[in-house]
C-alpha cells in the first residue's frame, strides 16, 4: 500500500481476513466504500454491531435467534415430534428451501473430528440428547454431509439415539436430479445403486 | 431467508450492495461473523468508522491521506514538475507498483462522460488547471483509461493545457509485455503499429 494511510490499512486487513475475500476485493471494497458519497460506512458499521448485540443462538435448537426462541422452535404449526440434525445454521435455509420438512431442527455446531480436536463434548450433541429426553420426539433425521465426518458423527448419533426407541432416518445420497450419470463419481452412484428404491 | 431476524437481514442487505458481494457471499460472510468467536463485528465496525474519520481527499491532488497533505504532495524527494492525471486514488497504487514514476498525481475523481451528467464541472478539472497556475509543472502525463470517456477526457485535457506552453503526454497503449499476438484485439494492435518505437 503506498498511500500510507493506517486507517485505510486496517480497513483492508479487517475485510480481507474474511472467507473469500482477498487484499484485492478488500482493496476495491474499501475504495467503493471511501469514495461513496452515501454514509455506506456508518450503516455497515451500525448493522455489524446490532448483528453482534441482538443475534444470539436459540437456547433450544441453536439457530440463530433475536428472541427468546427461534422462529423454528416458537412455531406451532411445525411438528414437535419431528428433529431434523444439521451442522450449520446456514443448512436450515438450504433445507427449508426444499419448502418439505416441516419438523424442528437442531444445530449440532459443527461435526465429529477427532484429528481438529472436536469430540462429542465440542459439539451440541448433549444438548441433543436432552431434548430427546424432555420432548416427544419421534424421529431424528441427520441431515449432515456426505463426507468422513459426516458420515462418523451420523453413525455415532444412530448409536446413541436408537437404543431410546426412536427412529433415525439419514437424507437420501445419490444421483442429483437433472444429473446426468456421466459427471456423477463412483461413491455417489455406488450409494445410489445401495439405496434403490422399489418402484 | 427463513429466520425472520431483523439484525441478519439487515447486515446481509448492506454487505450485498458492495460492488462484487452478490447474496449468497453476503449471507456466507453475515454467518462467518456471527459464527466466528473473536470480536470480527466489532473490529470491522471501528475500522469502518475510523476510515470514514480519518481519511479524506488530499487538498492537492484529491488523491486519500489522513494528513494536510498526502504523503505523495508532501514528499520532497518527487520531482513537482511532473503531474500524472489520473481517474481514481486506486490508479495511484498501480502506477506506483510499476515504479517508474517520481512526480506527483492529480486525481480527477471520474472522467468526462456527458451521457452520464459527467462534465468539466462534475471532475476536479478546475483543480488541475489551478495548479498548473500556481506549481511549477512542466509536463502533465494523462494516465486515464483507453476507452471512449478516457480518450475524449484525454482530448480535453490536452486542448486545454498544451495552449499554455505545457508538454502533455499520454502513456503508452499497445501489446501488453509477455503478450501473445494471437490474443491482442486488433484496435490493440492497430494503436501498437500506429505508436511504432523507432529501433
Amino acid at each position: 500500500m503506498a498511500f500510507k494511510i493506517p486507517a485505510l490499512d486496517r480497513l483492508i486487513e479487517e475485510l480481507s481476513r474474511l472467507p473469500g475475500l482477498g487484499e484485492k476485493t478488500a482493496q476495491r471494497l474499501t475504495f467503493h466504500i471511501l469514495k461513496s458519497k452515501k454514509d455506506i460506512a456508518e450503516q455497515l458499521s451500525a448493522a455489524l454491531l446490532e448483528l453482534k448485540s441482538q443475534v444470539k443462538n436459540c437456547p433450544q435448537c441453536f439457530s440463530f435467534t433475536d428472541q427468546e426462541l427461534c422462529a423454528f422452535c416458537k412455531d406451532t404449526q411445525r411438528q414437535p415430534e419431528l428433529v431434523c440434525v444439521v451442522e450449520d445454521p446456514s443448512d436450515i435455509l438450504r433445507i427449508e428451501a426444499a419448502m418439505q420438512f416441516k419438523g424442528r431442527y437442531h444445530v449440532l455446531q459443527g461435526v465429529l473430528s477427532p484429528l481438529d480436536g472436536i469430540g462429542p463434548d465440542q459439539i451440541r450433541l448433549q444438548e441433543l440428547l436432552n431434548r430427546l429426553e424432555n420432548e416427544k420426539i419421534t424421529e431424528v433425521i441427520l441431515a449432515l454431509d456426505a463426507d468422513l465426518e459426516g458420515d462418523a458423527t451420523s453413525l455415532y448419533l444412530t448409536k446413541l439415539i436408537k437404543p431410546r426407541g426412536i427412529r433415525v432416518t439419514r437424507i437420501a445420497h445419490g444421483v442429483p436430479i437433472g444429473g446426468n450419470l456421466e459427471y456423477v463419481d463412483y461413491r455417489t452412484l455406488s450409494r445410489a445403486l445401495e439405496n434403490r428404491v422399489e418402484l
